[in-house]
């Protein structure tokens, strides 16, 4: 078994590329992102001031500009037709002065060329020029979607890593709950259940398995800071809170395979349960399960939203509405297309998202489950499948 | 003890941006990047397909636009004057919509208006319009640098974190090196050792410790896969490698404390090194040390990088150069400006850099110290303090 996408697929890929360069009349397209220079090519890398640039036209070679030292590790995993390399950035001569070069030999000088973005995008202290200043004579149009359409639509390969990380998140989070008492620090409790996690899944997957990101490899459990009152905080970062007896806990999971990852969040409740608690519980599962039966090829992301939108307007529960039902993912911890009301793409099959309706209430709790759902020919699959009931996720006090 | 930035150097910052502003004759200052927003605010964040916006006059009331998710979390850390929320991206209503209405109430409508990027910079799906659709009449000035050349030189406090970083992450190294053996993997031996020194570390900062990183609290150390002949590959990726006796390996270290961080390299070697290994450890040594002594107030940056250039082509070393000198560092993992000869940025106090030339043989073994250094009145004090010499870092095999 290779937890990695296959050379064939990326060809696939690239296949698929120059045909949506066809159809978009564009002479080729330019990646700088590294998600969508590692999809292409299959090329995952650490981001620095460095750039990193694809140059793929539509019919020749395909060129990947590295700095020096990413030559070797380059040779080692890009699927392109040649890898060049500059010294350094800064350098004595810009970088990007040498991607527009190797534009220009490929033919993209003029014509209408395709681009994640105007550039380098960079951060990391990068400062440089527009790729339109440096080809003055093509017409730079901008064309992210391209890729991001083709992401948003996962294959059976994808899938099958997304689903491996729901695995190893899932016992990540059986951990977490298991090790999760009053008295200890999230901190410990995170940190142990994602290296114990950790350790079971590199040995089960055994040398083949590569991570794929600057990250620590494995698995992960923790809680980010959503601990009792701060429960209600959808987007709280970890501060080393202290678990008590009657906390609301909002948890999080997951795994990089490959590349890819999944998302599995679940609410937990230290000792018996209240009838506050149990209420906005309740309330926040249904609103789960109005998004999953709203799911399926055809409809629209919007409609799932409207129809979490419609259950918490039919409970009165909009003073506590936070955010949008759910996103897609997979290499991205956040993908488009978005369950919005404002988005209105057609679900397909292939396509996978979080389904993550939250109840917040200021100054007492949070209440969210998050599960990693795939769209099928009929329907939906869950990909992640820790249990979602309250008897399940009471942890003793 | 505070582990984070005060309001009062915060408010420092504000003053000072408002001077940049006049100097540049702009009549604000719009930011969306998460690192730039929080070095004026002190809000952290976890960025999503969620623009998040700044909105600076040089005149007037700031006002920080987040979505709704996030409204209570930055009202509780965001130092500004006013904080509005809208509902979601995409939403009925785009954001960028809203932020530019901010915009014209604060007088930013027109003028010359200074931005980090023209718009929110996104990724994770977001799709959006440049600012400067949305504000015709204004003239928008590319001005990250503005934001950047004040985080370039570091105040007292933010030493002060990076001080306190260096030493969790001298912790997590020393635990790195004691449990490395022959036979065991990288993944285990990096997870034990960042979970202890993590353990140390927040019992000893006690429960105002606050990592603001939505990254995992704490210190860690690992590999990143440069292990054994991988050693050669400078930005290698995690593998699970298994230490072999004989292998090179290169390690990092550091810890987030208060959104601020510090970086710690050493090359370790299991086993009695030979002639060759010991001889290309002394020679980076050797390398580090020309950084070192060439690094004071009112030089040039590329000064620094020639010295390291001089010192590998004196000792025959350029074939296995493949990166500059190093790189500022604090809340980013690499800033601006570099040690590069393409960089002559005046040296002046304050500034922190990683110093971390590297020798790489392909086939054989990559062999790099990093150290965190922060220039003074007179030169430089060095604030990570980790062993560097070879009797030092061998391993028993």
């Amino acid at each position: 078994m290779r937890w990695t996408i296959s050379a064939d697929e990326h060809r696939r890929r690239q296949a698929r590329v120059r045909e949506a360069l066809g159809r978009r009349g564009l002479a080729g397209l330019c990646l700088f992102s590294p998600t969508q220079v590692f999809y292409v090519t299959g090329f995952a890398f650490i981001q620095t001031e460095r750039p990193i640039g694809l140059a793929f036209p539509r019919e020749g070679r395909s060129v990947l500009l590295v700095p020096q030292l990413e030559a070797e590790h380059s040779q080692l995993h890009a699927l392109v037709d040649a890898i060049e390399s500059y010294p350094e950035y800064p350098g004595r001569t810009h970088p990007m002065k040498r991607f527009a070069e190797i534009c220009r030999d490929l033919g993209l000088g003029g014509g209408r060329v395709g681009v994640d973005g105007d550039g380098y995008g960079g951060g990391y202290g990068y400062r440089g020029p527009a790729l339109s200043e440096l080809l003055p004579q093509a017409t730079i149009v901008p064309s992210r979607d391209l890729i991001e359409d083709m992401i948003a639509v996962k294959s059976p390969e994808e899938v099958g890593l997304i689903r491996e990380s729901a695995k190893w998140g899932n016992l990540a989070h059986t951990l977490l709950q298991q090790y999760t008492r009053p008295g200890l620090t999230e901190t410990e409790v995170s940190g142990r259940a994602s290296f114990d996690a950790t350790q079971a899944m590199i040995r089960t997957l055994g040398p083949s398995y590569r991570p794929l990101t600057w990250l620590r490899a494995g698995a992960h459990a923790g809680y980010r800071g959503q601990i009792g009152k701060d429960s209600a905080l959808p987007h709280s970062l970890t501060t080393n809170a202290v678990f008590h007896a009657g906390d609301v806990l909002v948890t999080g999971a997951g795994a990089g395979v490959g590349g890819y990852g999944s998302e599995l969040e679940r609410t937990m409740i230290i000792g018996t349960p209240d009838d506050r608690q149990r209420r906005y519980f309740d309330l926040m599962v249904g609103a789960q399960q109005a998004a999953f039966d709203a799911i399926r090829p055809g409809a629209k992301c919007s409609d799932v939203d409207r129809a979490v939108l419609a259950f918490f307007e039919r409970h009165d529960l909009m003073p506590y509405w936070r955010h949008h039902t759910g996103h897609a993912l997979g290499m991205g911890i956040h993908e488009g297309p978005f369950f919005d009301v404002g988005d209105d793409t057609v679900i397909e099959p292939g396509m996978v998202f979080s389904v993550e309706p939250g109840i917040y209430v200021p100054g007492y709790a949070g209440f969210r489950h998050s599960d990693t759902v795939l769209v099928t020919e009929t329907g939906m699959e869950m990909l992640t499948y820790y249990p979602r009931l309250l008897e399940d996720l009471t942890i003793p006090a």
